[in-house]
């Protein structure tokens, strides 16, 4: 069976293991209605069987698809791990009262029209924190697209595909870049142990679902889109623990904020609360990354490929300028070219016509043959001074793109370092990329864009290294002198209803 | 007739129209071998005719594809315009000594196996120049992959296809770029008015093409990958005059020694070659590029649209989070969020449903459809406070990637202000890319990057015109003191034997 290969052992009852592992499901508002939400999700959920039952709920029926159909979740009558809600804003209060009152632990709230429609919207939601608060239940968005939890087969979303299982969580605040991101990643052949969207994170936040996380056993790295950072406190303290053992990735706008005061002013310091935020997430390992393009590839990278032990990269390519701009690329963002071992050396002089390159990156020219590479991948591989590969291909005419990666595919499987491709050009050369993606390489359409991203994965790695190595500093003479004291500051402040350190707090509190 | 509408009057003379505008092409190592250099290039040359006789040169046939075969191209016995060569290294100082003795005023050498190989081969080309230089005869090359000339439907080169007739002028020191980035052009519908591989420039270099290229009435703006800069003098002087009328885009690797510099250095002061050149382009407008996406995305971009008037951007968009990254995208490159006027606020609000988002971005929900997004755009596109329009779209149930394309390609088309787009996704969003790019709408994967091209327009815009404002200033007391002085010094320096300035030496003569 497919799901035992990834569930260890059974875990103890987390209060979030019943949106990540339900036992069943009730989808209330579920309809037949062609183009509704409720009929979406039904698919979904029946499309690709979690393993338990399902429980339409919606008082105009008595089936539906063979599915015995319920007037509500207290109707059911047997304990509802989660409850999938999707009916109009307004009855939203209703349903999670009768859920509290049936004893679900769990719902996520589909639906919109909340505190993102003013005043009406935003009393709504705060009747339905008290319903949940008073029950115990937790509650995932409302404004959300759901969840999918791959290894699981669980599907608790609206969205037109199932992501495939892999080894980066995915965490959105934008519904859109959810499916967006779950298109791009059918094509690139990747994977995800959990996709959620957060909408607007009523009352499940980025530190309950990262501390969820660290526990899962089929996730090794998290990747974040994040609007706003909410329960700054809890994410900090979440991401502190987590990061050390599991990437976790940021795309967070904002930036701009700060540029424009940067601009402003022409003191060259820290100008705004993004600054800020940046120190922070530096100090708990957090990778903060720039743009979509970023936090697509790392995730990526992260999901197929090992994270690289160095810096050493070797470039193996038939394209000479395209290797140089890679070389920049990636010396630039902190990686280095693997230095080859005289014995690789002597290997490449003899397998390789004369006027190869003889150094890294090694150009094996425009005639390269699938052969050709593969021989040269197989022996740059095994030098212990080599700490990843990025392969560049050219559509050059005895250059066959197709197939090269089919001669690659099956040896960098088994490598045991980061392999990176990069096959530029049109038709052909994207089909050179399916074989490798299917196969688990990466790829990316422009080898210096590759490059920039081994550097990520490196820097990613060097940075928790820096973490585990630093010291505890003493406690600077001024500002916060004592843990203790910062914690009793952080609660003033608090109490005085922030959730955002200004600059001069940050400063104080971080030692 | 469709040249018809390029030509606009005929040209005086100049040495490099029998390259551009040849009467007609000798082919020296034409053959039918399969896989042969000279077979593509008689391929490409038949396949696509550019309006003159072909000659092929092989002295082992008569006939080739019912073409008369010549054993020489003395044996010709007509003025040749363009000879190409695709001989073995060896014989090509023997070609040339035929070609000058002939009458023929042009080359582009393919072959390989001269400087590149050591000092053998350097002995070749400086035989080879020596014989083009005693008949006047101009060499593009040697080791290179030809020229294209879309218009003139002329593919003088072994490159497996032909690119579609457009505005910018490519030219590249690497073939394998030349090939990835045809490849690429195909799927983006984008188009070139010449396609230059200048191999290693023992005789054409920058200054030649950049010069004949300004008077190109097809040439709209000139794209470079250069690895090196070669005769320095040369370039600078044609593209100060000629970047002021058309944009030069260069992409030249070698940040990275810089970079490396830097770090071991703490000064903060220039640290290498790179930042003079760096200064040097700047001063002459050259826009310098950094990645091989933002070469091929600016000149997409300059090819198919008009360039910005100004910096104001309006994001159209179904998807509020991508949206937010666009603009800070946006505003980090020195863009701004258009303010749209009160007048487009309430048509907007006379269309949209009420929570549109009321401002820029604008917002048009998650349930836009096509015929939305079409009188949003309309609306949009005719606020004079707007320079530039980005549409993004996210794949949402309501939004047909498909349909939303096909309604907006024909306004597009006529708005007369520069429009890009980001469909976001996966197949179908594929699909409506295909449909924008055939209406000469740019797309980019991600919105993101697509407004940091917008930024880079705009710059390119900007930076004309801060070049034209800025007023000549007096000569500085120290350093070069008069444009006679400037001059005698890089004689002076050209004597040395170099090439390249020294960065106290630029900083002397740059006024």
């Amino acid at each position: 069976m497919r799901r035992a290969q990834y569930l260890i052992a059974p875990m103890s009852h987390t209060p979030l293991d019943c949106f990540f592992r339900p036992r069943n499901i009730a989808l209330v508002g579920a309809t037949e209605k062609p183009g509704a939400v409720g009929r979406s999700i039904l698919d979904n959920l029946t499309q690709t069987p979690f393993g338990g039952p399902v429980y339409p709920v919606n008082p105009k029926h008595e089936t539906m698809r063979s599915l015995r159909c319920y007037p509500s979740v207290s109707a059911i009558r047997t304990g509802v791990d989660l409850a999938v809600i999707a009916t109009p804003a307004q009855t939203v209060p209703g349903v999670i009262t009768d859920c509290a009152s049936a004893g679900v632990e769990a719902a996520v709230i589909i639906s919109a029209g909340f505190r993102e429609t003013g005043a009406a919207g935003r009393a709504l939601e705060e009747q339905i924190l008290r319903e949940a608060r008073r029950g115990r239940m937790r509650i995932l968005g409302p404004n959300c697209l759901g969840l999918m939890v791959p290894h699981q087969r669980l599907n608790a979303t609206f969205a037109t595909s199932m992501a495939r299982p892999g080894k980066v969580a995915f965490i959105s605040q934008s519904g859109a870049l959810c499916t967006a991101i779950l298109d791009w990643s059918h094509r690139e052949r990747m994977g995800f142990s959990a996709f959620v969207s957060v909408g607007s994170m009523a009352d499940i936040g980025w530190g309950d679902l990262i501390r969820y996380l660290e526990d899962d056993p089929n996730t090794r790295s998290i990747a974040i889109y994040m609007e706003s950072v909410g329960d700054a406190r809890s994410f900090m303290s979440a991401a502190r623990g987590v990061a050390l053992s599991k990437p976790i990735i940021v795309l967070k706008p904002g930036r701009s904020e700060a540029a424009a005061k940067a601009a402003a002013s022409h003191t060259g310091a820290l100008t705004g609360s993004d600054d800020v935020l940046d120190a922070a997430f530096r100090r708990c390992g957090v990778v903060r990354v720039d743009t979509i393009a970023e936090l697509f590839d790392l995730s990526e990278a992260l999901d197929k490929q090992p994270r690289p032990k160095g810096p050493r990269l070797a470039i193996i390519t038939n394209a000479g300028g395209p290797a140089v701009l890679a070389t920049d690329a990636l010396l630039a963002g902190g990686g280095q070219l693997a230095g080859l071992s005289p014995d690789t050396l002597a290997r490449l002089d003899g397998t390789l016509p004369p006027h190869w390159s003889h150094a890294n990156p090694v150009d094996i020219l425009g005639d390269a043959t699938s052969e050709r590479f593969r021989k040269v991948v197989d022996i740059v591989a095994s030098d212990p001074s080599t700490d990843g590969l990025l392969i560049a291909l050219a559509p050059t005419g005895p250059t066959d793109p197709v197939e090269v990666a089919e001669a690659l595919a099956p040896a960098l499987r088994t490598i045991g370092k980061p392999v990176i491709a990069s096959w530029m050009g049109g038709e052909q050369a994207g089909r050179g990329e399916a074989i490798l993606n299917e196969a688990g390489i990466p790829t990316y359409s422009y080898p210096d864009s590759a490059a920039r991203i081994f550097d990520l994965t490196w820097n990613y790695s060097a940075g928790i290294e820096a973490l585990y190595q630093t010291p505890e500093k003493p406690a600077p003479e001024t500002g916060a002198s004592s843990r203790a004291e910062s914690g009793s500051r952080v609660v003033e402040i608090r109490a005085s209803g922030r959730l955002l350190l200004s600059e001069l707090e940050s400063k104080q509190l971080l030692p």
